[in-house]
Formats: structure tokens, C-alpha cells, sequence
């Protein structure tokens, strides 16, 4: 297989191979149903056990707090209208930059009684403190305002937003997949400020594809989306993916040890990525605002965003022109729409995500390549024209 | 570890060694996120559409039938919530020997305007016509049926149910997770015949756990359970597990390809058993009607279930009490209950499933412990009386 640089670590992450060695076992001799009673049964428990230790460690939770899903889209549903069935439909009130998969549960809710409000955000993608307020004022059921974007990077102060909407009433949720491995996350503090309910995704931390957790202040009253055999404390029914959670609990174990070193190498990488993409002129979203350390979205003067993503893949590099999730949809980001970028400019949105396999090499190599391309690009523009 | 050897294929399967295999790489080196527009990213889009042709094919479906979910809880609850949701509160009609994830969704529906009938069973397990009759008469809007029990193995004609329902007017699920990979399913055929949507599950039929599907009619209207990025078109969002899905894929292919040998080698297994069985004067559920050829379910005079499934567990043989999926309830099963099997009865029950694995000396030395260790709970009672 051709293997580009991966440089595109929110959309999704290799598993780390301590993660893959720790979930082996779970793939073959122990194989077992965590619900049987037998030796098979009782070692997958255990299994579970023991990694929702390790999920709840990595974010200053109590392991009765977590809740295993399977992933961050499912976590954020179970929320949204797990969470509004308890309750008589009134507002559901969103950042107008969430992720589609608290957006569309949103807008069902919409469809059944309820009545959706987004929250807006200034040109650098932050909630409007006005905005917010105004929502607030309308005294919602549910508010939901992610960590951090998973476009821009940028990071929402969740710690001071929690307070004024627990004030008004409301059950105030984060979605922190892309926020968590890349900064620190404390739900015990964020719980004390007002949060009743985080998201988590194993796969954006070098874990793998199958698993996430709501984590979730036990006051709060959820129905299940997925009811059956009662798992979960009856919140989320199914046979666990033993081998998944498993892996989970790894990568956040190592997620939670090397938090501090990544910070300081993904910022210093990626310090070096936008002096080059300045000095190319680029526009640079976000940049104003506190941001994830592995984030850059930029956009090049005249360039399509998805013609230079097809590119660059071809010339080596592997970089996201949208919301990965989304990107079947053709239409210009929905959060650059909210920031009040102009179409053209939204349409050549590049969003280049460093992660731990990253080095300078591969920044410099991507910086080489996308001068040259952009220059080739230019010219088949001038033919055209 | 302690390895018994594993009769309980009705709660989980080992994974083939070949379907790991096929699944190695998407966990290590082909780990893109299947939107992404990059290499790693339509790699993995070709995996998974390999993957939806495996699986239609394994049921006589067209690949654009297949909805990936998480497994088949998800399914089940995808099809009773999600069809329900288009539909204004009305009849909502399970039998009552169906599975809790078919079961508490139709629950949850009933919490929420709906009304919900349970349909009767006969002393063997089977739909009762009269009941099921009057049922539809009442014109219910959803009717669930499985094809296959999990605790006794009894098969429903669902071919034959699913056209009264159309005649009806309702909507008819099939929940086929214990059928697949058993006995022949061919969806075409029980479309044709009535049959909107079917459940499958991965880790049933040598899968992983982690993956499973709802086979649907395309008329059918469904309401997502997990909205958010719109994968599956739009039916089942959230970043998909890539190798899970291509494990369930491989499994169905060489499920299909061993049905016919499989039924006939575990027919004659379970075969051996039961007159084993039967000689030590074991009540077999459901023996009287048609079952899937691996599923035995039995209870002996004045023994416990729970207390023998731990006795041989320890004496080394894996065995279940109750449906797996559900075995945290101490209640004896609302299988035996509906078939109206008698409480001190139903709380001896004790299944056996077999599976690929397992042969005549798994059989045969099975029995010879069932026998040693009944004999020796009668001495402990013996001696506590």
C-alpha cells in the first residue's frame, strides 16, 4: 500500500501498538461473553473492569461514571435525547459549531416538539458571550457546548460557560472527543462547575474504532437509546466489544502519561507548520483563539480546499479538507459559515492534525509540498483562464 | 487461563482465525477513517463496501439493504424506535418470547403513547395462531417476531407469519441473530413474503463483537438512532468500525460456505447429547418443534440451573443458565415462563450451544461430568435435608 504522512489525527488515529497488544487476547483465547457465567464470561468482566478504571482515571472520573458506548457519535446521541425524554419538550440549545452528530440528534429533537437553538460564535469560532446569555435567558432544558472544535481546534471555556447555564436551569453537556489526549480534562472539577455529562472516543487517542463513553454526573436521568439486556447500568444494552474497551482503557492510560510531552511536541510541530504557512500567505482560522496544540486550518488565496487535498495525497501527504465525518457533503463548513468566513475562503479550508507518529521532517516535507503543488496549481488556473 | 471447553455459542463465538486474519490489517497499518478523502480513507471505504457484499450476500440481499450498526441490540432497537418514529402512536406487537433488545425498545415505545401486545407461545415455544391472529386484528403498526429463540433454539415460521402482518398492514421485523450462520436465511424470499427488515449480529457466527446490521426494505422509512455525519445513508452515523466490519464481513462469507456441513455435523453432535440427556431423565424445552441444530436446553429434577452452571464451569465445561445477554436478572427466564413451563422447572434450565469448534468428546465428556456432578448436588442436598 502506498503509505502518505498521515497528518490528519482528528479525523482518526493509528492504534498505538501497546494498545493493539493489550487487545489481542481479547480477539482470540478470550473470547468470552462479559454476561456468561462461566471462566470465559468472568475474565471479559474483569476486562471491562478494569478499563473503565483506566477511562475514568485519564478525566478525574469515578468508574460508576462511565458509561461504554460505541464511540463519540453514539455517546452524543445517548445525551441529547437520552437525556430530553426525561423531560416535557422545551429548547435544546447548541453551539452553532457542534459536531453533525450532536447537531442532527438536536434537530430531531426539533421534529419531535422541541425548539433548537444555536448558540453563535464570534470570528474565532468562540461562543458569543451575548448570544450565549440570550439563549440562557430562555431558560433551555438542555445546553450542549463542545470542548474544542474539531476544524478549528479552537477551545470553548466550558469551565465558565457550565455555571451560568447550570443558573438557568439547564443540563449542560461537552463533547470533549477531540479536546481529550490533547489537553487535560477534569470531569470532577468540570462536574463541580455545572457539566453533568462528557463525551469520549477511543479512536481520536490511539485507541480503536468501536468505543466511547458518556461520561456522566449519576444524578442525571438518561433513557437508552439501545435498550435490552440492561449493560451498562441499563444505559446502554448490547454484548460489550470486550476487546475495544479494552483498548480504550490502554490508550487512555497512555494518553494520560505522555499528555504533557505531546502538548509541548504537537505545539512546537505545529508553531513551525504555520510560520511556514504564513509566510505563503495563508489564512490561518481560529488563530486568535486558544486552540488545540495539533490543530491548523488554513486556507491559501484562490485555492479549492478539496482539489488541493486530492493533491496532496497524491504527492504524499494526507490532510482533511472538511470534517472528515461530514465530507460527503460538498457544501463549505458549517463552523467557518458561523465564524462568517466568506464562501470562497471557507471553500479552500485545509485542516492539516498533527499526532504522536508526527516529527519535523514530515512538517518541512508537507510545507515543500504544498508550495509546490499550490505553484502547480496556480499554473493550471492560468491555462484555464 | 483456565481454558473449559466452550459450549455456549449462543451467548458468543470465538473468532475464526481467518476472519482475525482479514481483520489484522485495520488495526494496525490501514487505520483511516473511511470518509476521509485520503488514501487511508478510501482504503477503508473499500473495505467495507467489500464487506456490505459479503454480508448481503451470506442473506440474499442486494449490499444496499445493509445498514453496518454496532451489533444486533442496535438493530433491534434501530428497527422498533426508528420505524415507530414515522409513524403516529399505535400497536406496537412482539412475541413474548423475544429477545430484551427487541423486547425493552418495544417497552420504551409503549412509555411513550404506545401500546404494546405480546404475542403468546405454546408449551414448545411456538407463536400461537389463535393469538397471533387476534393481535393482528387489532391492526398493531410494528410486529416483531425472531426467527430463531436464543435459550431454546425453536425457529418461527416466519414466512409464514410475515404475510398475515402485511395483510394487516403492519410493518414485520424478523430478529434472525441466533438463525444466521444455522440455518439457511434468504432475505429476498422473506421480503417477497412480508418481511421489512432483519437483525444480524458479527459475533455470533464467528465474528467479532462489534458489528452488526439491519438488512432492510428500502421503502421503509426509518428515524436514525445515532444521527450525526450521515454514514449509512443517513440511517447510522458515527465513524465506522472498519475492522469489525470487514471480521463481518469474512465471517459471513465462510458461514455461508460451511451452513450446509455445520448443520448437519452439530445435528448429529446435539443428537448424542440428547439421548445422553434424556437418559438421565432431562426435560428438553422445546424438543417437540423445529430448532436450529446446535441448542439444547434441559433441566434436571430438583437441581438448580445456576448452582450446576457453576459446578461445571469449575469442572470444565462452559455452559449458560439463562440468555447470556440478560443472565445479571436472577428471575427465571420469561422464555420458559410464556411457554408456561413451570417455576421450579424453569429455574433447572440449563443450555448448551455448540458451535465449529466442538466434537464428539466435548460431548460425551460433558455428559460424563453432567453425571458426576448431579450426583453430587443430590449428596449435598441430601445432606442438608
Amino acid at each position: 500500500m502506498f503509505a502518505p504522512v498521515y497528518l490528519d489525527h482528528n479525523a482518526t488515529t493509528p492504534i498505538d501498538p501497546r494498545v493493539l497488544e493489550r487487545m489481542r487476547p481479547w480477539l482470540s483465547e478470550q473470547f468470552g461473553n462479559a454476561s456468561s457465567r462461566h471462566e470465559y464470561g468472568r475474565a471479559a468482566r474483569r476486562a471491562i473492569d478494569e478499563a473503565r478504571e483506566q477511562v475514568a482515571a485519564a478525566v478525574g472520573a469515578h468508574s460508576t461514571e462511565i458509561v461504554f458506548t460505541s464511540g463519540g457519535s453514539e455517546a452524543n446521541n445517548l445525551f441529547i435525547k437520552g437525556a430530553a425524554a426525561w423531560y416535557r419538550p422545551g429548547i435544546v440549545a447548541v453551539s452553532a459549531i457542534e459536531h453533525p452528530c450532536v447537531m442532527r440528534p438536536a434537530e430531531q429533537l426539533a421534529r419531535h416538539g422541541w425548539t433548537l437553538r444555536r448558540i453563535g460564535v464570534g470570528a474565532e469560532g468562540r461562543v458569543q458571550a451575548g448570544d450565549y446569555s440570550a439563549v440562557l435567558a430562555e431558560k433551555p432544558v438542555l445546553v450542549s457546548v463542545m470542548a474544542a472544535n474539531n476544524e478549528t481546534g479552537v477551545l470553548q471555556d466550558v469551565a465558565s460557560l457550565a455555571p451560568e447555564a447550570r443558573k438557568a436551569g439547564a443540563v449542560f453537556h461537552t463533547d470533549a472527543v477531540q479536546a481529550f489526549g490533547k489537553i487535560p480534562i477534569d470531569f470532577r472539577a468540570l462536574n463541580a462547575a455545572g457539566v453533568y455529562a462528557l463525551t469520549l472516543s477511543a479512536h481520536k487517542i490511539g485507541g480503536p474504532k468501536g468505543a466511547g463513553a458518556l461520561v456522566m454526573d449519576k444524578r442525571l436521568e438518561l433513557e437508552p437509546l439501545i435498550a435490552g439486556g440492561g449493560h451498562e447500568r441499563g444505559l446502554r444494552s448490547g454484548t460489550e466489544n470486550v476487546a475495544a474497551i479494552v483498548g480504550f482503557g490502554a490508550a487512555c492510560e497512555f494518553a494520560a502519561e505522555r499528555l504533557a510531552v505531546t502538548q509541548r511536541q504537537l505545539s512546537d510541530l505545529r508553531g513551525a507548520l504555520e510560520d511556514g504557512l504564513l509566510r505563503m500567505g495563508a489564512m490561518l482560522f481560529g488563530s486568535g483563539a486558544l486552540r488545540l496544540p495539533n490543530t491548523t486550518y488554513f486556507s491559501l488565496p484562490n485555492i479549492d480546499g478539496e482539489t488541493l487535498v486530492g493533491q496532496l495525497d497524491r504527492a504524499g501527504y494526507a490532510v482533511a479538507s472538511g470534517a472528515a465525518c461530514s465530507s460527503a457533503n460538498p457544501e463549505p463548513s458549517h463552523v467557518l459559515r458561523a465564524m462568517g468566513i466568506e464562501p470562497g475562503l471557507a471553500r479552500g479550508a485545509v485542516r492539516v492534525s498533527l499526532g504522536a507518529g508526527n516529527n519535523d521532517k514530515h512538517v518541512q516535507g508537507f510545507l515543500d509540498t504544498l508550495r509546490e503543488t499550490v505553484a502547480k496549481l496556480h499554473g493550471m488556473t492560468a491555462l484555464v483562464a
